[in-house]
């Protein structure tokens, strides 16, 4: 895997990732494709949205159907029939969300499987064997990630855990490296400004193929958010991607690519999509409300994609009211669509030296919630989908 | 609409009836769009599929969004984005097997709502306002569809009920006659043969565009419903087409092209799709068994369908086991794809005067149930999906 930087903005970065499976040109938004699917879409439909990498959840598909299996019948990308990239977390995050009755060591830890109930156990070295088995273009070592907000023992106890993790998953990674499979690491550290900054440090000092932001959007104030992504983003070498875990709105979007972000993953327009929502530019818009029922006009008038060329709001409210599986489909290629377009927009205003006026007319439509969300609303987003 | 017969085979025909939004060649299949969309599919995938035309339901639209609404947004066919051919039922038979509270009188039933349980009535008048407001390319009129089975003198009566409709809802649609917008009657009679014998001459003595077959595949046995369906369709003007509704499995369809019918509905692929069968010419597969685990091989060599160009069994599998909403899009643009397959060959056999060999390498793969189905089984198909 290479990374070359194309322009920057700026903090904000245009950049091209080099995968055995095809160029990401970043910023980019990554779909969740949790269970070896984007929930909803076919690779068909990916490719009509612009996606360039999709993520897998690790946890999901080591419990069901097994990693043995997908690497018997050819890895990740023949499986699931998507020949561009792939990106693996490592299933700490979904052990820590999904899971209960976990007992963490040193080790490893021990968990119940969230679809059966059998007892499972994750170590570094399962964790990296089982994402080789995947095949995916970029792996992660398993980590620990903190609920917010913790105490200060318990952040300093679990960022020392996270980085042995990672030291000995880089050396099971080294030991056994695939082709050309890269890994990033993972900069943990809670919401402490000096814990995130010695993560980012110790992290970087192990040396990875490219550094995720982990740990973020789990309950913290945007704020906080946006300021320790600036923080870590400026102790990261700039020649490598950095990818922002889980996150999120559009709006964090730009403000995360304004702070020198290139790659993010969010369920938001794929769950969303399933709870009747489409984003637009003003905007996203509920379709089950009432003002719908008879408006004739495409979701999103400024959009390409196939469910805003085709139908109007009324026949997709009328899917999505009747319960419709095709309300899903439409609704979630749309979404994601959106989603690829912004980052598409954000890279091409980054490589005019626009990317200041481009934040000004994103923001001069886009509504940002002003009250504070619900704790752990944040954390529920970043889940596998 | 016109109808023109390009070749027959004994009883077998093959036709071409031309609507005001394409031409359909026939023998036909015509998925299931109940409520203005073919469940987990898009336009996209039925003429992916060969799609030619499509049956809505008269009884699920009116209740939900409401002809009203359709006709406003510029009918049925720009509703649901299918600019080919459009049949719709007359929802008598979704009154009768849906709705609980039917008050049945001369003119006309009153019933309650499957969606909310409000109060509603349709009399033939009614039904073809509705359906006129929707813009199918072919109606219906109410009619009565008995169970099976009933006393003589209740056939007897519900035959004469439908008759007066018919006649009736014809007098309506000369009435305001909506472009070029065609009226099939429907040959009711149940599974006596004097009446049915009867039904078919009334019916085409009121003089329609087409005949519909109703009341089969009720319950009745299979040689039954086949004798029957031989009895009317050979009392039926053959210059005009014919439509067997509600039917049926691959075989069936192949029984009842032999015996002259050329038009065919079922929920068959698209409900079993969603249970995890896949049809193939060696019979259906269902997914769930755990011999398709490790089954590297598409759902079916010879189909050219998408599921089948892209994906394993395995795969398929896993995304119907795991709950993932592609795994219903994929099996149903399978199953339709080979519905519409099998009448596409039914069709070539016919004009090359082969349709007996075809007849036969079709019994000699297709496996055909020789345990009698449990009662109300064929009912519970023929009804909307």
């Amino acid at each position: 895997m290479t990374f070359e930087l194309i322009a920057t903005d700026g903090a904000a970065r245009a950049g091209r990732l080099t995968t055995a499976n095809g160029v990401v040109a970043t910023p980019i938004f990554m779909p969740v494709g949790t269970q070896a699917a984007v929930k909803a879409l076919a690779p068909d439909d990916l490719r009509a949205a612009g996606a360039q990498i999709v993520l897998a959840n690790t946890y999901h598909l080591f419990l069901r159907p097994g990693h043995a299996l997908v690497r018997e019948l050819g890895g990740l990308h023949r499986f699931m029939g998507w020949d561009r990239a792939i990106l693996t977390d490592s299933g700490g995050f979904q052990v820590f969300s999904l899971s209960k009755l976990r007992k963490i060591t040193d080790a490893g830890v021990e968990f119940r499987s969230a679809v059966d109930g059998s007892t499972h156990f994750l170590s570094p070295e399962i964790a990296v064997e089982i994402q080789q088995a995947l095949g995916a273009d970029i792996i992660h070592p398993l980590d620990e990630c903190l609920a917010y907000p913790v105490s200060r023992s318990d952040a300093e106890r679990s960022l020392a855990l996270t980085l042995r993790w990672a030291a000995r998953s880089k050396a099971a990674h080294a030991r056994e490296r695939a082709g050309n499979q890269a890994m990033f690491g993972i900069v943990q550290g809670g919401a402490a400004a000096d814990l995130r900054r010695q993560a980012a440090r110790a992290t970087v000092e192990l040396g990875f193929d490219g550094y995720a932001i982990g740990g973020m959007a789990v309950g913290e104030p945007k704020p906080a958010m946006y300021d320790l992504t600036e923080l870590v983003a400026s102790l990261l070498p700039p020649d490598q991607p950095r990818y922002l875990m889980g996150v999120g709105k559009p709006d964090d979007l730009v403000q995360s690519v304004a702070r020198g972000v290139d790659m993010f993953d969010c369920v938001l327009p794929t769950r969303n999509a399933r709870n009747g929502q489409a984003f637009t530019a003003d905007g996203p818009l509920t379709l089950k409300q009432a003002r719908y029922i008879r408006d004739g006009a495409p979701l999103d008038a400024e959009c390409e994609c196939y469910a805003c060329r085709g139908f109007s709001r009324a026949y997709l409210r009328h899917l999505f009211m009747a319960g419709e599986l095709l309300a899903y489909r439409l609704l979630t290629l749309h979404n994601v669509t959106f989603f690829l377009r912004l980052a598409r927009e954000m890279r091409a205003a980054i490589v005019e030296g626009a990317f200041g006026p481009f934040q000004a007319r994103f923001f001069s439509r886009y509504p940002v919630a002003t009250t504070p969300e619900e704790p752990g609303h944040a954390a529920r987003l970043s889940a596998a989908d």
